[in-house]
């Protein structure tokens, strides 16, 4: 058993914003994140396979179909975009980036084919705050 | 003659959009950027000022103090915030990172002390891309 | 289960050195690390809690908060000190970067709440070492 | 349980190619990288070990000594090499980064300790590309 | 005037041997990089440009037009190529950092607009070293 | 002309205090940095040097004989050391970084070739601070 990991990139706009809630409670839970105008992230995604390499090839899977898959995906539906009003796996969740990675894995994972075993999504928000999901 | 930089980050949503122009030609300009529903960016900002340590600090000038003066001034207007909307010195401006640069140039000059020169604004707008301003 | 990450930084001053080694033992082993002088390093601290989001707020728990607890328990404690004499919790261990992250771990793991929980102390003694500890 | 982890840096130049196959399947599934004159990359090695710390030394293993068993006995053997024709370990196997990270587990085990647990060997190829081999 | 930066990437194989000198002399002055299987790097090039930015755009110059410049130019012919044997505008010339980065500002320089004016090209060979070339 | 620079490393404790002053006063202006049992950093050195490429090598100068310069008269006097006390050319001068940059250009110039001239001395004290000094 091997691991493999692709490192992606892409821009986006968000806030956290419960609709359920008046706005005092939202600003006094989530603070500058709840700006009613928006700010946003430079996100890093690192998606992890695991699987057995092929005698053949000496490949896991291959990186550029990986990176393919996620682009066309994952990245094509995020980048440049706004998280809470553009991106349709994220209506009706919370835009944190729990919710993001837990969503990243549910779009990437019905297009890997059936040998290969998606491990983990872990999402950079900034360089110094991440996530990881293991489905 | 020392050179000292600080670096600081902020996080901001943006559009690339020139308001004289039809919806159709800032599409056909800045593509993606354009959207109007904003996305956005984690910033390195990296402020250089230069001049002689003192004799008795051996400091250019208090790090410190340095970080103070950008925080104040720069980042508590730009972090967390729409530079199109919520900022005040990029109203009438069109929000590139050329511009920005040079916006946070005006900012911070003002507030540093006499003897301390301010010599570069370099600011990343993604890990690819930057900008350098010297006045 | 999702994972969270939080990353801080501190700076201090240590030596390798077992008081019941003659110095001569301490430099055989221990070759410049044991300078009686000391010598320091910049620390990075990677903190993982996991556990589930929360449905109104989409966090596992609140970044500034796990931030502030880190600060408060950790980072006072360590940051611009000398891990031999200066940090109570070190007393009588041999300040490796091993027993350093074990150390964090317990000086963590009693503030953090019920539903929260400590998965990971990672820490970066130079760019090219690092530990972590699992509990 | 403690994990400690070493980094390393070696380049090398290599390409995929499969001599059981022509040369237009070789390009057709390799494109790029099975350019006949060859490319390269600077390879960045993660050797990750695991066991208790020892008492007295609050080590559980020098990281000097760990460095030198990995340089011995995997950089001296891929640095500024051709991964096809001058490495010992690759001959006979595609040269794929999942293949190398398992050849490389299998040069340095044999020569760490008997308390000391090989735990991982993460491999990066390019910043955006790495491999995790855990035995 | 501002100076706006581009981040590209290209991995190729290369060695260092000057065709005139005997193979002892080569060994002896270029070392492990004279290895007649080759060795490889990951390079990272910075393409800086200055200018003013255009009042319409907030624009020195379109970033994906840059980018699109440098791919179409420079690594095109350099990505997954043997510096010695593949690279039109390295024949003759000893395939030093020094005089990679010479030659990307040559092949650059003709493609740019005429009130683009390129200002740096600062090639990374390893994570420790790098060339700067001002024209 | 061109420019070349090799990235070191060292780690070294110190402390900022003026031995002309109070304690009262070396604490109200250094703070947690004055701390009289000392912290300490890992300083990356960026050694910049420029001329012209020889013909026979491509080389401005040998990278190799470059890092050995350092090491041998800077990196040994500096690393695992206390800058305050146990380095000949920081005596008599406050450890700060800006001190340091300017130490380590003095140390390191005479030992240069007389063709190769040194162009910059860049000195990170962590990853958000560092200084350049040009002579």
């Amino acid at each position: 058993m091997v691991y493999l990991t692709r490192v992606e990139h892409f821009n986006a706009a968000h806030r956290l914003f419960n609709p359920g809630w008046t706005r005092e409670r939202n600003e006094a839970v989530f603070g500058k994140c709840a700006n009613e105008n928006w700010h946003g992230h430079n996100y890093e995604l690192f998606v992890t396979i695991k699987g057995a390499p092929d005698a053949d090839t000496g490949f896991l899977f291959d990186v550029k179909k990986l990176s393919g898959i996620i682009r066309d995906h994952v990245i094509e539906k995020l980048d440049h975009r706004n998280l809470n009003m553009d991106v349709d796996f994220m209506q009706g969740r919370m835009c944190s980036t729990e919710n993001l990675a837990i969503g990243i894995w549910q779009q990437l994972q019905p297009h890997l084919p059936a040998d290969v075993h998606l491990h983990c999504i872990k999402l950079y928000e900034t360089p110094r705050i991440y996530v990881e999901y293991f489905g």
